[in-house]
C-alpha cells in the first residue's frame, strides 16, 4: 500500500496533550520510543492501510505565545511525566515546528480561555465567518506545503463554558448566516469543527465543548462527504468507569452510590477552575453510569485544581454496592495517571482511524470510534467492551 | 412451564458459602429478600426454564458436627455480614435442614481439613469405592424421598492440598479399578465428581481442588450423559482481574507488574493458612494475566489469614503500567466485600443454569460457563466480558 | 472516693451520637459491653475521682418526635454500626429515658434544622430570655429529682449556619440584655450554653456551631465558676490531620497540597447538605495545617451527604508532599468509622472530665480538654499528641 | 563558632541510599537544592553546633565496581527520583568522588550480598582482624589527607542475614581475640563498627544487620570515649506505624490486626528477596506495635521485590480496629516514597548529631537519635512525637 501523506491539525498545539503528541509522533517517526499506549499499533489492527509516521504532518492553532519546547520542558521538569533525554533529542524539531502553529480564534470561547491568549489576539476583531475563513486559509497553505492528501483536525483546546446545542438550527443552510455576525451563539470549538468540514477533512472532537455535536454540522460533514465525532476523550476514571459498571451489571449488584473525586494541577485543571467550563465536564463524566444500570445511582464527581498535581491526574473512586441479601460492599480504587500523556497517543490514534475512514468514504459521525470517547456522539453504547468490539468489528470488515 | 423438580447438593454444607445459600434460598422462598447478586435473575435471563425457588430441595455433605443455625449465627455477629433479622425468621427451617447433610469423606481431603472434621468421620476406614457408594446413597435417598428430576452437586468445601491431575489415566474405564485401593490418589473433592457423576447428576467445582478435571471424569460425564464444569468460582479479586486486564490490553499499556494481597478471616482462610493448601489457591488467582496480555508481567498473589476480617475479604491491587512514551502510571483497587455472600449467589446461578444445561442434553464441560470461574475448563477465555457473552450467547440459543 | 451524682445533659438527645452515648452507657451500667473507646478509662486516667457509670443520669434537649429506641434501630439495621443483641437487650430502658428528653430551642437554629423539626415546636414563639428560662427549667427539675451534683451540658445538635462571633459585645453584662429581643443574633447553642452557664453548670461544644466561643459567655461561665470547652469533636479525618501533620513537620517535609474528601448519609450529612451549614464545618477542618506547617499549603476539604453510607464516614485524603532533593511523594488514606460510635465515647469522656474539673474548681475554658476538638478554644496547640499530654500533665497535676 | 572539620563515611557508599546522600551533600554545597527533608534543618535546631555543608567531606566502603555517576543515573532515569538536571551538574564532582570509595569486606556478609561484589574481593582472604586493620587504613588516610577532626562512619549497606546477638561475650576484652580467626561470627556490619569505634569515631547503624548492638562494641564504644546507635533508618512505612499507633492507644482503640505490605524493586529489595535477609528486616518493621499498645495485635509484614517499582516503595497498611461498643472499623494509607530520597537526609541528620554529639563528650548509645531509628538501640520508647520531644530536649540541654 503507497502511503498516504496525512496531515494532523491540532486545536489547542501547544497545550500538554498536544505537545506530548507532538514529542510522541518525532519519537515515533525517529525510532525513538516504542509504540505502548497506542491502540491502532495493536495487533489486531496491524494490516490496516494505516497512515505511517513519516507519512503524517503536524501543524495546528493556538492562543498562546509560548513554545512548544518550553512546554515539553514542563512536562519534563514540572510534571515530571516525560523522559528528559526524549526531549533532548528533539530539541530542533520541537523548535521548528513552532511555525506550523497559527493564530486560532477567541469567539466564545469563554472568559477563562481569553484570559490566557496573547494580547493580539485578544484584541482581533472579526466575525465568526471572517474567523473561520481566516483558519481555513491556515490549513490550505499547511496542505499545500506539505503535499497532503487529507488533514484531521482534532480539538483538544482546553474546555469552554457550556452551549445548549439546541438553539441552533438543524440544517447547515440554516446555520451558515449566522456567521455573518459578531453575536452568533457558536463557539470557537464549533467555528473550528466548521474549518474542517467546510474544506471536506475529518474532525474529531477531543474536548467536551460543543464543536460539531449539532445536527446542522453533522449536515455540513455529510455533504462535504467527511466525517466527524466526539467527544472527551476517555483516558482516565470514565474509561474505568465504562470497564467495571458493566461488570457490575453483569453480576447484578446494585449500586447505591458511585463518589468519585479527580484531582490534577495542569493548564486544563486551571480552565476547569472556572465554575462555568467545570459543569461541561462534570456532566460528560457522569451520564453513562445510569445508561449502563439501567438506573440511576446515587453519583458525585469532583474536578479540581491542585497546582501541585502538574499533569498527573490522581481519581479515587468510591463505589457503594449491595450483594445478595442486601448486604452491602464496596469497591475503592485510585488512578495516577499522566492525563497528557493518556491523551496523546489516542490523538494519534483516532487522526489515523479518522484519516482511514474519510478514505475508505465514511461520512458523517464515526460510532465506531466510540470507545475512545467518555460521551461518544451517536451511540447509545457505553460499555468499554463492547465498544472496543465495535472498532475491530469496523476493521475486521475493511480488510476483506 | 411446568416446574422441574431440582436438588442442590452442597459439599461443605455446613461452611460460610453453604449456610449463606442455604439461607439465601430460604429467603427466596418466602419473598424475604430481592434477588440482588444473582445473575440468573438479570432480565436477559427471564423466559429461560430455570429452576423456581419453590422447586428447589436442598442437601449436602459435610464433615464437620456442627449445626446451620450457629454456622449462620456466626456471619451475622462474627462477620457483621448478613442481616440478624433474616436468620431470626429462618430458624426452624435452618434447624430442619441438618438432617439433610450427612457426612462426606477425608479420602486425601489433606493433615488442614482432617483436622477440622469430627472424631467419628476421622476413624472412619473404607476405601475411594466404598465410600463413593456410601455418598451416593444420600443423594439417591435424598432424591427419591423429595422426588427430584435432577440433582446438581457444587463443591464449595475447603481447598484441598495440591495435586498433579497428569498421573491419572485418560479414561475412566482405566481411572476407575484404583478406587478399589485406599492408595488411590485422587483427593476428596475427585470421589464427590465421581458420586455426581455416575448418578448422571451434573457437578459444579466451585474450588481450585481437583474435582473432575481431568480426562478420565470428562470421559465419564459424557459416558452418563451429564455435565460438569469448573473450576474456583471468580468473586473478587480475580473477578475484577478478568474486568480490569482486558481494558489494559486494548489500551495497548504495557503491565509492568500487578501485585495482589488478600486478606481475610474465615473457615476458608484458616485451611489455607496452610502452605499446601494456599498454593492450590494462588495459582488459580494468577494465571490468567498472561492469558490476556500474551505476555507475563512480573505478578506477586498471596492470601493471608486475618482472624478479626472474618467473613470480609479486602484485596488490595497494584497494577503498576507503562503509558505512551514509557511513562510509568499506577492504578490501585481495594476490594472490600463478603466473601461467602458473593459466592453464594453464584453457587445458585450455576446450579441452575447447569440443570437446565442436563436437561436440554448437553453433557461434558460447559464451557459457557466459564465466566463464574477464575480458572474455566475447556477454554482459554479469561475475559469476564467476553466470557459474559458467552452465557448470553447460548441462553440466546436456547430461546429460539 | 464517695460517688459524686452526675447527670449528662444531651443537646440533640436523640440523634445518632446522643442515640449511641445512650447506648454506651446503658450497656456500661449494666456490663454489657467493654470500655474500648473511652479514653477516660485508659490506665493513666485510673485513679481519678471521675463519675462511675451507676452515678451518671441522662437527659436532654431535642427538637424532633422521635423515639430514642427507632434511633438505636437505625444504627442496628440501616447502618449496621451497633450490634443489634445490645439494643434489644436494652430495649425497656431506652423507652424509658425518651420521658428524660424535652423540646429545645430553634431560635436561629437556620432552616435546615428548622425543617426537621416537629411542628409545635416549629410554631413556638419566644424570646431568647424566655427560651432560655424554660430549657432551664427542665434541668432544674431534673437534676432536682435525680439528686445530682452536678449536670455537664453537652451539645450534639446539628450543626448551625455560620455566625461571626466579633459582633457580640465582650461582657455578659452588655450581652445578656439582647436576649429580651427576637432580633437577637445568638443562635441555639449559645442559647444552650447560656442555660447551663446560668446554672453554674459545664458547658461543652461538640460541634462547630458558636455555643459558648465569645468573650462575652466566656465572662458568665467565669463569673459563675464554672467551665467550658469547644469545639468540634475531633473523631476522624481531622483526628489523623492532627497526628500525620506534625510528622511531616519533624521530618522536615514540605507538605504542598493537603485534599481531603469526606462521605458519610446520617443526618448530620443530610443537615451539612446545606451550604449554609457545610461552611461552618469545612473552616473547622482545614485550619489546623497552617497552624501545625507554618506555612499554608494548598488544601481541599469537602463533606457530601451520600445516602448510603449512612453513620459510616469514609475520607480519602491525599497528601502531596516534596522529599529531599524536592522529590514530590504521596501518602494517601482512607479512614472507615462510624460517625457515632467515634464520637459517643467522647462525649461520656468530655462530661467526666468536665465534670471532675467543675468539681476541682476549674473556671473558664478548660484547655487541657484540647485532643478532644477539631478547634480547641483558649489554645493554638494543634498537635494531638501534644495536646494529649496536656490532658495527661492536668490529671497528674491532680493526683499530687 | 569555628566550623569543625567532618567526614561521614559511608558503609555501602555506592548503593542507592549513598549516592542520594552524596548528590544531595555535593548539591547542598553548591547551592543547588532546598533543605527540605533535613531535619537538622529545622528551625529549633538552628543555633546547634552542627557541621556545615563546605565543612563535610565524603569517603567510603563498597564493594561492587560500578561509579557514583552511573548509580546517580540509575536514580535520575530508571527510578524516575532524582532530577536529571541535578546530576548533570554535579557530573564531575561525582566521578572524583570514586576515588574516595575504597573495598569493604565481605566477612560473613551472606550469600546473597557476596553475589554482587566484584570478582577481586570475593577471592580476597583475611581475617576479621586484618580487614579491621585494612578499613582502618582507609579512614585514616582520609582523615589525615583531608584535615578532619572527626569521622562519622554510617551503615547504609543491605541487609545481612540475621545473627543472634546473644552467642558474643559481654566485654570487648573477651570479643576482641575472636577477630583472628576466620570462623569469627561476627558479620561484616560488626566489622565496620569495630573499625570505626577502634579509631574512637562514632558508629551510626542506618541497617538491621547486628551492626554494633551488642554489649561488648557498646564497651568497646565507652572505652574509647565515642558513641554509637542504631539500629534500622525509620523512613516510610514503620515512621507512620509509631506516628499512628500512639493515636490508636490513646484513643483506646483495640487493633485487632495491622498488615502491611511493601513492595519496591532496589538494590535492597533484591537482597531482601533472599528469606535469610528478609528475616532480619521483617522482625524490625513489626516489634514495636506491641510495645506501644501493651498488648499483642495480630499483625503481618512482607516486603517484596518488584522491578518496575525501582526505588519507589509503596505500602499498604490495614488497620482493624474495634471502636466503641465493639464496632469494628478499618484506617487503610498508602505510602508512595523513593527510598533513598526518605534515607539520604536522615544519613546527613545522623551524622550532623552524632559528630555533634561526640564532640559534646557523648559516649555509648545516643538514645535522644531513637526518632531515626525503627528499633533505638537502648531505650523502649517507640511512639515518634515523644522520641522526637527526647531530640529537641537534648539539644535544648546544650543551648543553654
Amino acid at each position: 500500500m503507497a502511503g498516504s501523506r496525512t496531515g494532523i491539525w491540532l486545536i489547542g498545539a501547544k497545550g500538554g496533550v498536544a505537545t506530548t503528541t507532538i514529542v510522541g509522533l518525532l519519537a515515533l517517526k525517529k525510532g525513538l520510543t516504542e509504540t505502548v499506549g497506542l491502540v491502532s499499533e495493536l495487533k489486531q489492527f496491524q494490516d490496516l492501510d494505516l497512515a505511517q509516521w513519516n507519512d503524517i504532518v503536524i501543524g495546528g492553532h493556538d492562543i498562546r505565545d509560548v513554545t512548544l519546547l518550553d512546554e515539553a520542558y514542563k512536562m519534563v521538569f514540572e510534571s515530571r511525566a516525560i523522559d528528559g533525554r526524549l526531549v533532548e533529542k528533539l530539541k530542533d524539531d520541537l523548535t521548528a515546528l513552532d511555525a506550523n502553529i497559527h493564530d486560532g480564534t477567541l469567539h466564545n470561547a469563554g472568559k477563562k480561555i481569553t484570559e490566557f491568549a496573547h494580547a493580539k489576539l485578544q484584541a482581533l476583531k472579526e466575525t465568526p465567518r471572517e474567523a473561520v475563513d481566516r483558519l481555513k486559509g491556515h490549513i490550505t497553505q499547511f496542505a499545500k506545503a506539505n503535499k497532503l492528501d487529507n488533514v484531521v483536525v482534532v480539538n483538544i483546546s482546553s474546555t469552554e463554558p457550556s452551549v445548549d446545542g439546541a438553539q441552533f438550527p438543524k440544517t447547515w443552510k440554516e446555520l451558515e448566516p449566522q456567521l455573518a455576525s459578531s453575536d452568533c451563539k457558536l463557539p470557537a470549538s464549533s467555528l473550528y469543527g466548521i474549518m474542517a468540514l467546510e474544506l471536506g477533512y475529518p474532525f474529531i472532537n477531543f474536548t467536551p465543548s460543543l464543536g460539531t455535536a449539532i445536527d446542522a454540522l453533522d449536515d455540513l460533514a455529510k455533504t462535504n462527504s467527511t466525517c466527524h465525532m466526539g467527544h472527551d476523550g476517555k483516558t482516565g476514571e470514565t474509561l474505568l468507569k465504562s470497564t467495571l459498571a458493566p461488570m457490575f451489571a453483569n453480576r447484578n449488584f446494585k449500586v447505591m452510590s458511585w463518589v468519585g473525586h479527580n484531582i490534577f494541577g495542569n493548564m486544563d485543571a486551571k480552565v476547569l477552575d472556572d465554575p462555568e467550563n467545570k459543569k461541561t465536564k462534570a456532566v460528560s463524566k457522569d451520564r453513562l453510569l445510569s445508561k449502563i444500570f439501567g438506573y440511576t445511582p446515587q453519583t458525585l464527581v469532583t474536578i479540581e485544581n491542585i497546582d501541585s498535581m502538574g499533569d498527573w491526574k490522581t481519581a479515587w473512586d468510591h463505589i457503594h454496592f449491595q450483594g445478595f441479601l442486601g448486604t452491602p460492599m464496596v469497591m475503592q480504587f485510585i488512578w495516577q495517571g499522566a492525563d497528557s500523556l493518556l491523551a496523546a497517543p489516542l490523538v494519534i490514534d483516532l487522526a489515523r482511524f479518522a484519516d482511514l475512514a474519510r478514505r475508505q468514504g465514511c461520512t458523517g459521525l464515526q460510532t465506531q470510534l466510540s470507545c475512545f470517547f467518555k460521551s461518544p456522539l451517536g451511540t447509545e453504547e457505553n460499555d468499554f467492551a463492547k465498544q472496543f468490539q465495535m472498532l475491530e468489528a469496523w476493521t475486521d470488515s475493511l480488510k476483506k
